[in-house]
């Protein structure tokens, strides 16, 4: 049975007071400003804020929330770090969005299992800053630093996924709070297990509806004896995409191999002081032993030399290594910066790699038909790019114009035998692309398990499942 | 509504003259031996013979059966090579074996996007013969020469799990027919995507009971450029567990790293006539580059030389590569061997890394003190160990025994934060684990979901929850 979801306003008051009580009074509000900023995200997509906003301090605290919003009815919202880009945060039917951000204890790093324990809202930094010293790193990097929670809910990925693969890749095992006030420990410890369905994997990219993920292990790397880096431009785009799709193809264990076309080149250098060529570049990091590093970056400089690149370097020097990663994760702010006052629409897509360099031609033309201004950048290993359209806020046609050209250039990605989102996620942007991406069979089964593990439909929604 | 599972012989007639006359005579039997054949596996499991089997050539064809199965309300049971070990297999309420062997078609392959689509009949073998003459293969390797639609049913892993993941991370989308006879794709050839939930790794593992694989989509590797391979043998477990410990917690990439006891090490010597030092022994692989492979193996020499290993050595021939590998591959026969006659009982377990060695003598000291025969060998870079009991099948006491120290061992492996099942699955055989190992929410939460995809029960009763 569903629940009637909008609350009235003595209903919302009197949750409230219940939640004051149980939480204290420091880990709830109502006030206006901060309504409004759990409501949104990083995203274009209209702020739709909760009635409530609670911020639970450990995973009982969570149990009580759940078991009171269940009692009135009220949905809920997770919410980590607020880095989401497809609207998975607003409150379409108001309610509670649970803040996790004070659940950020990290529980415990095992070295010899090369294995860690943090609660849903640590964040990627904190999380690297407290494992560098022990020589270790976590390698999932979407660019925002968005909490392991959050990351867990979109089944992030990011720059080093062609190499250590994402989230769905590096969690060992969640716990959850189920709808019903239930606490789930989807797996051990182990590296591996093929006992019973992987739960752990079902609440990965399930974007807060199906429970709330309150820690999360993951696995670790050492960090490695060498890392370079390397820049390379293009004379074109699909040079630059054949460099990458050779890398694949031969195996080169590159770390990182980012695409940045002449547009968003152009944006860096700006936003940055920086003076790279204004053409489709890439950027490398590899990892290995001196020797290793030396071998992958010689390999791939050959590439990029058969395909026209005339100025690839490597160095495994830090700093030069940080200012050039530095103009890769700025990218979207200087995208910004390209036209001041303007605001970000990103999106993302996915492909095959064979069919990367047609899918981004496709989508260059139809932004420069439209005279609209966009950047594209992308984790070219895995197939997956971005496209970031510069708004301006006051021209409503220009935000229909970026819609379209979003519509068919996923529309494009599915004709390719690719995905509609890479690594966003569904959120409520794009959710009339599921049923267009999987068939209504696919997007049934789906439902299916919706409804049964969240009968009544409290947990965040709107999102994902149309 | 769950159906009353066992059929009566008129229904049984009826069902088969109708699948009979949909699927053509020589794709369905009754025959006693064929029945027998289909109800088993490679385990000491009893024989459930199903009261039919099937053979689909087409996705249609296995519709069509799901169909009149659903209709008749008999039981289906999905088979591929028959090299189960936890009883997947057994018509535990009669029904119908699907078995599908004759969908073996190697449906495309994908050089530019290294990827291929296989029917689920498929075997390894057989992929890794039509990839090698392109420079490709599959890494994925249980040992047995097991259907691509079996290994995803089980969440398959092996020998080079350690560097190139299992089932889990190297497939790319299935193709399902669920209960109600519906054809689900789960997902593009997209290397990722965060698009709704993901109903692929839901079916991996989920040992067909929530519906019939019938073509895979893989992810394929390149054949590395140097393959090289190391034996070296230790004064003790402890010592040869310490080494893979090292070497995984270092990041040396090894591409296999197999243990195999000083009991083990006999038996395989007397089968394959090798003279190996009858101790714990680690079967190393190397992939990489040819510097890259000497690399490897000269760090891991120096490693294995610290912990007393006196013999290590290394070599990229071929032909010494291939009779290493023999011994491995031919494990589970010589542990046969050892004791004539006798039947095998293999089981597995897997820890977090750091508590292998206490777990591999802890299971050792029971064996010894139950005076049972048993071999212990492992995927050891992943934590993850097999025992094979071998059980004079005259003597019920000795299959009492070897299944209380079964029982015992997974005890101990959960206690330690690891799992009741590596690779090999529930099945029946280990159906009263599952809930000691994720306790009861968690088992709720499998059934919820098997009860909204399967609601019927149809689909491999009484495997996997209880």
């Amino acid at each position: 049975m569903k629940l009637d979801l909008e609350l009235t306003a003595t209903t919302i008051g009197e949750l409230a007071n219940e939640l004051r009580s149980v939480l204290g009074a420091d880990a709830i509000t109502t006030s206006d400003g901060l309504r409004e900023q759990h409501g949104g995200g990083e995203s274009y997509h209209p702020i739709a804020p909760p009635d409530i906003v609670v911020f639970p301090s450990s995973a009982e605290a969570v149990v009580r929330v759940v078991d009171l919003c269940r009692a009135y009815g009220a949905p809920m919202v997770p919410h980590g770090a607020g880095t989401s880009l497809e609207g998975h945060l607003a409150a379409l039917h108001g309610g509670v969005s649970i803040d996790m951000t004070r659940m950020n204890r990290i529980l415990s790093v095992n070295t010899g299992d090369l294995d860690v324990t943090v609660e849903a809202g640590v964040t990627r930094k904190q999380l690297e800053d407290r494992l560098a010293p022990d020589g270790l790193f976590f390698p999932v990097d979407p660019g925002a630093d968005a909490t392991i929670g959050g990351m867990v809910s979109t089944s992030a990925t990011g720059t080093t996924t062609v190499r250590y693969g994402g989230m769905r890749e590096n969690v060992l095992s969640l716990t959850v709070v189920t709808p019903a006030g239930e606490v789930v420990r989807t797996a051990s410890r182990a590296r591996k297990s093929a006992a019973g369905y992987d739960l752990t994997r079902l609440f990965i990219g399930s974007e807060g509806t199906l429970g709330i993920v309150t820690d999360v292990t993951l696995r670790v790397f050492g960090i490695p004896d060498a890392i370079a880096a390397a820049v390379s431009a293009f004379p074109t785009m699909d040079a630059a995409v054949d460099c990458a799709m050779q890398v694949v193809q031969l195996g080169i264990p590159v770390a990182r191999m980012e695409l940045m076309d002449e547009v968003q080149m152009a944006a860096s250098n700006e936003l940055s002081n920086l003076s790279y060529a204004e053409k489709p570049t890439i950027f490398f990091e590899f990892h290995g032993s001196a020797a290793g590093v030396r071998e992958q970056a010689d390999e791939v400089g050959e590439i990029a030399a058969e395909l026209g690149s005339d100025d690839f370097v490597w160095s495994t020097d830090q700093e030069e290594r940080s200012s050039l990663w530095e103009a890769r994760h700025t990218a979207y702010y200087a995208a910004l910066a390209l036209r001041p006052g303007s605001k970000g629409f990103a999106t993302d897509a996915c492909v095959p790699i064979s069919q990367l360099a047609g899918s981004i031609r496709a989508v260059r033309a139809d932004i420069d038909e439209c005279g609209l201004t966009a950047t594209i950048l992308g984790h070219v290993g895995d197939g997956n790019y971005h496209v970031v359209f510069l708004i301006d806020p006051d021209e409503p046609s220009e935000l229909a114009l970026a819609k379209a050209v979003n519509d068919r250039m996923l529309r494009d990605a599915l004709e390719r035998e690719g995905t509609s989102t890479g690594e966003h996620g569904i959120g409520y942007g794009k959710i009339g692309f599921l049923e267009l991406e999987h068939g209504a069979a696919a997007v049934g089964m789906m439902r299916a398990v919706k409804d049964a593990l969240d009968p009544t439909g409290i947990m965040n929604p709107g999102k994902v499942l149309p």
